[in-house]
């Protein structure tokens, strides 16, 4: 059986994925969150890592699965340009999974958006409006930030470059070949995404809903036994669930 | 310059084709609606003709057209079988666009539902809900129809054997691999349509809001324009489109 | 500490109520579901049944409830008007507590919805559309019939001579003063509820999402702790929530 | 038959009022626009003036009013509060009616807001979004604002210092009491709204759709018409249409 092994066990996610572990009759390896636990011994005795933990930590985590040539499952949101670089190179090494969203049903959204971009001209608006609960800490989602790097490589254009977030106050009229952002945050919800694509008389909306935790952590299970004996490089859903 | 009649010009899409003509600067050839005007005079008058009238008028409008060997597109809805089977027999003879909706952004729709559709399994159940002004007077849409084969061809299976509609009383369990159908009736509602998927867990919405009429008449100029000149056979947008 | 038996405890809501019983530490009297279990004896047991069962129970649910002189809270849907003449003949002596939904959310809902309907004419369209899980055997669900008799209560009119249901084919233009109801069902959506009020140019939308059973759960037990000690007569949430 | 002068005659809203009074049979009075026209003689060739300009053109059209004895609808949005504050000194003068929104469904909806967020405690949290046209160049919108200034009322605090805006990067936990607003644009969206109340494991969603300008044009005159005649003073649409 594949020992798997929990960053940030004590978090929302975390315990999210010990239990989808239990439901599967998957004993975990063990787990560690923020310092509590040694991760040197976690790495060790597991075949894999899921990391669901915060960017802060993430250069000890991929130092310390490099060292032990242990892969890892990068769920982490909040991510710059700095954590992607530290991926990239953890993953000349051993093999590494980083995204925004283990469900199928997201990564197929991301799909169609991609799809949707590519086929519509600049002349439809893209906007992305995400809602998750109170206590999400970082804006826009992972997912929404996913989702946006879809609709870019759609359109062929680089994301950065056309964000357009946090409206407020006198803005002026919207850029021509922007890419808006805006996080509603709330209750506890899990995690809901909408792609609206406008133009003169129409409109697009493509959406997804999470009802819970569980589909996320269904999918990182599902990740991690995926990656265990791929060879070294960088990965994402898409050749986990086949799209 | 192409000469473009009117079948229904009374009506509110005839009306706003009008209008739409007038913006381009085409003078509509005239146009016919009720047994107001002459039919065989107008199709005699005309290049092409837009049809957007009622079922029952469709067998007469279809044998002026076979006549005059003129091409006909059809946007009218509320057909049955008998009527498509009429089309596809004139379709023999002219050239014949059908659809039941001429929106760039339904007939993107309808290739996503399709995609979404052949990539997920019947674990995903497909429900598809509209909302249309009071005056309508056919349930389902035209487009929701549209939308609806669209989710039975990535399925590989055929609509009309797997459509649940007009839930009311004590239903039972949903059918497994049903594609459900909903219709709302209200105001002064252009075209609003909504496909969900939905699954343990997670749900994936995909839908097009039209803010008025224009569009739909865009579209039915757009592949008026684009069916003169094309040989006898049945068209639909996706071609016009280059979807 | 309250005895609380739960009838139809093997059903989705019965294992809902069980499970919040558990978290609030409260011992359930123990539960009854299609004929397992002893009704007379859980009767006898309780000091108040919570009744997530079955309209066909309904009867003999009653009739031991008003043998035993045990108060009872009834959130069984599907039921007709039959079964509210019964509801309302043990209610002169017992109190039963009847609703289609235990949460605080649709209940201001249904008090917004009433306000809504009272304030704006019938020139604004009244549609409700609910959607709900694949196993869900009745539409439109109680929760939607709820929100109905709530828009009918604001205008004054019988909600069941103003039910615009199912529509499919050739249905007409909408009858003016009609209160429709659609319902769609899929994946594991604990319940979702909107009603929208349409007129010329503007629409507005007043809804509800359940992310889980639990909240309904909640307000069950919260109505049997409140309904213990009234006098005999039926009751509503409104007057548990204080709206 | 009253006089109406149109402030900001060129743009989007002030072209549907010269729509909507020609509609009506009401000649008016004339417009100026950016320095275009001669704002004095139009003023004293007006019995009312409706302005849909720029904030900073409001100290001068205030000003112009107050001299002329002439009473004001104020539609202008993107207003701070100095320009509030001197349209407290005109209405010591003169009749003055300003507002984020002159529908009849936006003002019902504000009405729904407050009653809603007075009902619910401080743990449902309260977030407002808002879709405008590509063109809008201020955000939140002022119907957003108009919410929010619902929400705060029923909440009974200070809006100014709950809001929440813009969030980007590491925001950390929501703020218990904000009230957040999202400003998405796109396309030609007339003006879609929506007010979400979320607490653990439930939401209510309260929304408005214009699908036109019209909606809001009407509104305007008839504000013009019910002000003409009234005592000086500030108003808001709730005693135009009685709400």
């Amino acid at each position: 059986m594949t020992a798997i092994g929990i960053i940030g066990a004590a978090g929302r996610m975390g315990q999210a994925i010990a239990a989808e572990l239990s439901v599967q009759g998957i004993t975990p390896a063990g787990g560690v969150d923020k310092g509590q636990g040694d991760l040197t011994a976690l790495v060790g005795a597991s075949d894999i890592l899921i990391d669901f933990s915060s960017p802060a930590a993430l250069a000890a985590n991929l130092d310390t699965c490099v060292a032990a040539n242990t892969p890892i499952v990068i769920g982490t949101t909040g991510l710059e340009a700095e954590h992607h670089a530290l991926i990239d190179e953890a993953a000349r090494r051993i093999p590494v999974l980083q995204t925004g969203n283990t469900s199928l049903g997201v990564n197929l959204l991301a799909a169609l958006v991609e799809d949707a971009a590519r086929r519509l001209g600049e002349d439809w608006d893209i906007e992305i409006v995400e809602m998750h609960h109170r206590h999400k800490v970082d804006a826009p989602s992972g997912t929404a930030l996913l989702l946006g790097q879809a609709a870019a490589r759609g359109r062929g254009v680089d994301l950065a470059a056309h964000t357009e977030s946090g409206r407020h106050g006198i803005t002026g009229a919207r850029a021509k070949g922007a890419i808006g952002f805006a996080a509603l945050r709330g209750g506890s919800v899990a995690g809901d995404h909408q792609v609206i694509l406008a133009t003169e008389g129409e409109r697009i909306e493509i959406g997804h809903r999470a009802e819970n935790r569980g589909i996320f952590a269904r999918g990182a299970v599902k990740a991690a036994l995926w990656l265990v004996g791929q060879p070294a490089g960088r990965y994402d859903m898409k050749s986990v669930l086949g799209l």
